[in-house]
């Protein structure tokens, strides 16, 4: 399945992508119970038996093209952390080190930090950002993992049964403040900084995630162009090194780190300016395509 | 007004402190309508018309003396984020970079960053550590702030209208993960790392917060022995700094750093061990007592 949120006729709904990627369907209403329709929260919370449920629903109504609908954030806040990860590809390490005139060290532990769940924001249209707050705003195109059953404790070898999906998150950057204020939180956690979507495709339709082109663009030029199997920590040893310390619940998002290409690392720097266009992909999840607006 | 929350009778329920800190109160019930006896998050989230109400409220029933119930945490969970400063004492800014062989150099901005929301813990009783993760389990006695009023862009000079009150916490750290992860988030958030309490004293009782004594000793020897007005940042300057970022909300909390003494930079360092006795102290707040044992 690939899971969105839109809002239609002002309504926001949970909607399923069409098999072509070129629509959206509108589940019908499930059967009596607890069977109504969820929002994903929802879905995430009530556990595997109603995402099999949810997909073997019935479509309601006609194909909705995308033109006609509101394309949201598919999880517009995640449950209890957005976590994200730093220095998680090789080739960003070193230009993040070649920029600070440092030589390169594989991080032996992952560098985890979490942004703020309200930051996230839509996959597609204007991203309001406030300028007054940081003139370099940078940008990171990421694979984001969707838990989807609690996890606590789990080996590497089952880590990967506790994924709900994966969707693409940019993974937006002061990178002043994130200078200024040591710790990355604030710096990452501007309103707007966590472009999320477009929709969620589940685990069972992502036969490797490790094995993904990843690429992000601003204004048609190719900034970020690697594959999830640069990363330094699989997503199973995240997912048990998080999960040695806090509980993962449903619904909540890690971000599994940016490969290299990133603004501040360029040669000069360029950071991004009021109506550049940003589009983030990975290869069979989709496109987060957003316009960037100075929010007053 | 001093607010707890206690477990009798197998219930959780809001208690008052009294005057003389020797027992507690439950207050009666309210007039009809929305003022039924909230929990503390409810109460927060009712705002200001909700607490003076409940200050005006005559106690139901006899004084509990404190070892009839069972001390909770006054806010099992902060709200949105449970925010924390590092390196916000001078003092102890000297004994981290002296520690690490470095001159010292006070920070020109706030170094933020969050703790997982479900390491708070009782303020009395065994506090349960899991000693597998870390050998290196230190204390960090802070004062805690905990927000009032929604706060979004507010100048330093409002700040203080947006805090409800004060309470003591320690901000438990694991050194060994701290130093790993790079980032804090993971170090601080260990299950049982942030005792909060005894209760949460209003704003309006507590003069200067920035004129407080504030202590933490080990098996009764004093290791952290300090003045509130040691802090780098005032909590008028924190609250601003933060809420230009991300909206504070009613039932956010934000632990304003510790002053020297803690056990990393002691010589020889010294950590906690199962069987010690930590107790932490805020001049006119109270004192959290936590025997550290080790959970399986």
């Amino acid at each position: 399945m690939r899971l969105a949120t839109i809002r239609t006729g002002g309504a926001e709904r949970l909607a399923l992508v069409d098999p072509d990627g070129a629509a959206l369907t509108l589940p019908a209403p499930g059967r009596p119970g607890p069977s109504d329709l969820p929002d994903l929260p929802d879905l995430l919370r009530r556990g595997p038996e109603a995402w099999t449920e949810l997909a073997e629903r019935s479509p309601s109504g006609p194909r909705l093209p995308f033109s006609d609908v509101e394309l949201l954030a598919p999880l517009p806040r995640p449950a209890n952390n957005l976590f994200a990860l730093g220095l998680n590809y090789t080739d960003h390490g070193q230009e993040a080190y070649r920029a600070a005139g440092r030589e390169y060290r594989r991080p032996r532990h992952p560098v985890v930090f979490t942004k703020d769940r309200r930051s996230v924001a839509a996959p597609v249209g204007p991203l309001g950002i406030d300028f007054s707050l940081s003139k370099e705003i940078d940008w990171e195109v990421e694979l984001a993992v969707v838990i989807g059953r609690p996890a606590w404790r789990v080996d590497e070898a089952r880590a990967l049964d506790h994924v709900f999906g994966y969707c693409v998150a940019n993974d937006i950057t002061a990178r002043d403040l994130q200078t200024r204020h040591k710790q990355y939180y604030l710096s990452k956690s501007l309103p707007g900084s966590c472009p999320l979507g477009p929709w969620i495709t589940t685990a069972d339709e992502v036969p490797d995630p490790h094995d993904l082109a990843i690429t992000l663009s601003v204004n048609g030029v190719a900034r970020q162009v690697s594959r999830t199997d640069q990363m330094v920590f699989s997503i199973p040893e995240t997912i048990a090194a998080i999960s040695r310390i806090v509980p993962l619940e449903p619904g909540d998002v890690i971000l599994t780190g940016t490969p290299a290409g990133t603004g501040f690392a360029a040669d000069p720097p360029g950071y991004l300016a009021p109506g550049d266009v940003v589009e983030c992909s990975i290869e069979g999840l989709g496109t987060l395509s957003n316009r960037i607006t100075a929010l007053d």
